[in-house]
């Protein structure tokens, strides 16, 4: 195994013990609601914006114990935007992590109120955290506002507008790749920092807008190159719903050289934090040669 | 113009002021976005929650600015609620305050965003409050957790898991109406109380409870016996999905009965706060009595 995995599989057990703990304590009735809210959550996935924010909070001396609730609230905010993103009248697909996705196993009407329960949830963590001083109450507001309307949400709403666009914009791809993808992985990125004297924001907040930037592509790329198997996500889905993506605007090659530059941006920006980064390099190379 | 009329007047133009300042100043993109956030927020409806959480203030002395942007928020979450509520795949309601709901305007998918958008926006403006002290977080955790899978959330699922129960149970009921319907109208209620040193909080967490209890019952009530150009709302729709309501359990007649029988205890609770409460008397008259 290597020094790279180990870590990964490091931080994902110190996040996961938080969730399940999490999980274990809620007690919502009715059972069905409780059900739905840790069906998605314990679906297992790779915990990219978990583990980041660990690994950059370690990489610039953050203690991990303060930014770990705040890693729970990102990972509860991303799995109700996964939810929503994929009942009928959205993505409508029916796989997710590849088990049927949330409104396959409780119908549309509960995995509404599944996604809404995850959303609110987040923040009654983060309220919880607010009472700590104004540096959490910082953080919480920076991922509430990554979360929303001028974040990931504007970007839900553009991928949608933008669907069927018989002229592809560039313009537009960036529009809808920084929001929906890179806003939440930019509170990943930034949260260790606000929680740290603002230590390396601007640097972070470019990193988390890169890596999105990546993840955004190479999940383009999967969608056509990738297996069920492994991503456990339907395929081929971006083009038969005329989904503007990386590989719609630059074509498949293209898109892949871009996947190098990216992976080449974030690598300089990393050079530029002073501390333990080597996770941080190997985690640039994990997602630009994902098959997950 | 009764004195209430005018009272009520007065609050509601305090409230719409900032909240027509707070839909001027957002400025998220796509436009349709932007639209229908605000489409369903200046539907109009009758601000019963915002109303009634300036009016408590005024009865037990906190100064109203502080209350504002919580009274906000609070409609904020209510709208959401709302908009996810009308959804064809929840309520399939077509109509609400007597104009198409938002999904018949900007579809399924950018009805759920609004949705979506509107409660990470509520959470926003409370996240802006948190700075100023710990009692406005606990004012905002209080929202939250009145929202959430133990509160409104609880009851939406609560609702859908009864529909067309066969043997009906006034311990569901009980628990649809205090959750779905109670709990944000008790966030109205004690949100004032918390800013001030938690005064009559107990009296006002029970008035609020039982506020909401009424509210939900007149809302039955008006489902069999409304006329649409009043309530803005397609009519008969309880029975039509099986809905557990008051009507259903205890029939018309009793319900009414209830109506007084719960209005007079929320009156016994408002005889026990000292302070300038003649507008709340009315409120409950107004809730009782209402065609709207």
């Amino acid at each position: 195994m290597s020094d790279f995995d180990k870590r990964y599989g490091d931080y994902l057990a110190y996040f996961n013990k938080r969730l399940e703990e999490f999980c274990d304590k809620l007690d919502c009735t009715p059972e069905v609601l409780r059900r739905s809210l840790t069906y998605s959550l314990m679906l297992g996935g790779k915990r990219i914006r978990p583990v980041l924010m660990l690994a950059v909070a370690d990489a610039i001396k953050t203690d991990k114990e303060r930014v770990l609730d705040f890693a729970l609230a990102l990972e509860l905010i991303h799995t109700y935007s996964l939810i929503h993103d994929d009942l009928p009248d959205m993505d409508n697909d029916d796989f997710r992590r590849g088990q049927p996705s949330n409104h396959k196993v409780f119908g549309a009407a509960n995995a509404i109120l599944a996604g809404d329960g995850l959303l609110n949830t987040a923040y009654s963590v983060l309220f919880d955290q607010c009472f700590k001083g104004n540096e959490y109450v910082s953080a919480a507001k920076y991922i509430c506002d990554c979360a929303g309307v001028y974040g990931m949400i504007a970007g839900q709403s553009a991928d949608i507008l933008h669907e069927n666009d018989e002229i592809v914009s560039e313009e537009d791809l960036e529009f809808i790749y920084s929001r929906k993808t890179g806003k939440l992985i930019t509170a990943a990125t930034v949260t260790p920092s606000i929680l740290n004297d603002g230590k390396y924001f601007s640097e972070l907040k470019m990193l988390g807008n890169k890596l999105g930037y990546l993840f955004q592509l190479t999940d383009d790329i999967l969608d056509v190159e990738g297996a069920f198997e492994k991503t456990g996500k339907s395929l081929g889905k971006d083009e038969k719903e005329g989904k503007l993506t990386g590989v719609r605007v630059y074509g498949l090659d293209n898109c892949k050289l871009r996947v190098d530059v990216i992976g080449d941006d974030c690598i300089r920006i990393i050079d530029g934090i002073d501390g333990d980064t080597s996770f941080l390099y190997d985690f640039v190379n994990f997602v630009k040669t994902r098959q997950i």
